[in-house]
């Protein structure tokens, strides 16, 4: 008897037309049945969005002439393209659910802004393994032929060794020109934040109004850490949870006299 | 020599004239100097998201006559009003961040969802302690009275003892119908995930679509989480970290062969 393919959902979040999520499909073809459920739109910076008062389209459509992949277009968030695809879309459970490949870094505290992780940590909840894959590169021409071999390394490694309840996996890779990537490491989240910079502007009618424009400040000098790892041409991996739950801290809330 | 008052910055995700942010607002001005910015419509489920491809609003308004509260409405997500209102309002730095009160609940999973949770979170990152309130109810005619006296208790805990650094909190109140609150548990986040149904109807145009519509199921039995606490009439505070790393599973995937 053949043994049954993996069934593979792929989505992201910078549009299912993004060169990123072309690029994880032709990876992860090999491996099994894929079906790609994935926003219209881009959903940058989306994070954990989720349609609640808004009505949801999602249609089959075809991307790349002479496909043979099955294809969903969404009109909501990555969350919602996880929710819609693993209950309306597929008529069988996935083995795996992959997200990306996104063009800029999920790495640090940016996995927190992340609608591509939001998409895996969504599989994370219902049960399914999930990883998320970025490459620290904003461009929509950035080379990603390099890391067909590494996303079907660690997809496959996955497949057979499933994660730890409550575990999917945040996975950059650096952005490099034509050195060869130094390998693979599990790492922490570093301990980084952004510094916002508003750039503030008069529209012609008038009205003030305000760009976004933040600097990414490292002040982990962690070894271990993802960032560490991307700064010297490592790809990361970090395990990532969705209980929030500062454990360490309940002792100490519970000292205060409520 | 006058102590200076605490600077409190005030947000939500239901909108800056929510019933739940105007009774925070009650709650929250004779603890200290109270500026709020909080966005100019309902922005439910939309998670940590933030406006990286748009333009933001921000203007000073008048909400309720006669008010001697600074106020500003925001065109952006609960994470951009901390954004813009600690660095573009504000003329100092807040002492504290208060998001809510969310109509309806953000225990368990549902935080990973929660606008009123990622206002918090971002002052988190920004090293100013936070909180969010929500009650378990989602009625905009929600009996908000008898939470004035425990917002207050906690937040003058938080103004005096501060937080652990990484570290917000995530405050429920039950939904009760004029029974006692029973007092205050600090728990942690229950393990329970929403199971999705999707309606599917047929627009005037003849085209599918679909309402999200979902049922939350609790597994955990724990007497220590924060839904036991809600279900058993106990306000619940969960410590919420952002530094989502599953540090208990490095080592696990350092055993991959990769």
């Amino acid at each position: 008897m053949a043994e049954k393919r993996p069934l593979i959902l792929i989505t992201n979040d910078d549009g299912i037309t993004a060169p990123g999520i072309r690029a994880l499909i032709k990876a992860i073809t090999p491996l099994g049945e894929v079906v790609v459920v994935a926003p219209d739109a881009p959903q940058s910076g989306m994070g954990h969005a989720i349609t609640v008062n808004d009505t949801l389209y999602c249609e089959q459509v075809t991307i790349d002439q002479g496909s043979k992949i099955t294809e969903f277009s969404c009109s909501g968030t990555p969350a919602d393209c996880i929710k819609i695809g693993v209950n309306e879309v597929l008529d069988r459970r996935p083995d795996l659910v992959v997200s990306g490949i996104n063009h800029g870094s999920n790495a640090s505290i940016n996995v927190i802004y992340s609608g591509t992780m939001s998409a895996a940590v969504e599989a994370g909840t219902m049960g399914i393994p999930a990883i998320g894959f970025s490459l620290l590169d904003f461009g929509y021409n950035a080379d990603f032929s390099h890391l067909l071999a590494p996303v079907q390394q660690i997809t496959r490694q996955c497949l057979k060794s499933g994660l730890p309840k409550g575990v999917v996996l945040n996975v950059n890779f650096p952005k490099i020109d034509h050195a060869p990537l130094k390998g693979i490491r599990v790492c922490r989240q570093a301990d980084a934040h952004w510094v916002e910079k508003f750039d503030k502007r008069t529209s012609p009618m008038g009205r003030s109004y305000y760009w976004l424009s933040g600097e990414f400040v490292n002040l982990d000098q962690g070894e271990d850490t993802d960032q560490w790892a991307l700064d010297h041409g490592y790809i990361s991996i970090v395990p990532v949870q969705y209980d929030l739950t500062a454990h360490h801290a309940i002792a100490q809330i519970n000292q205060w006299p409520l």
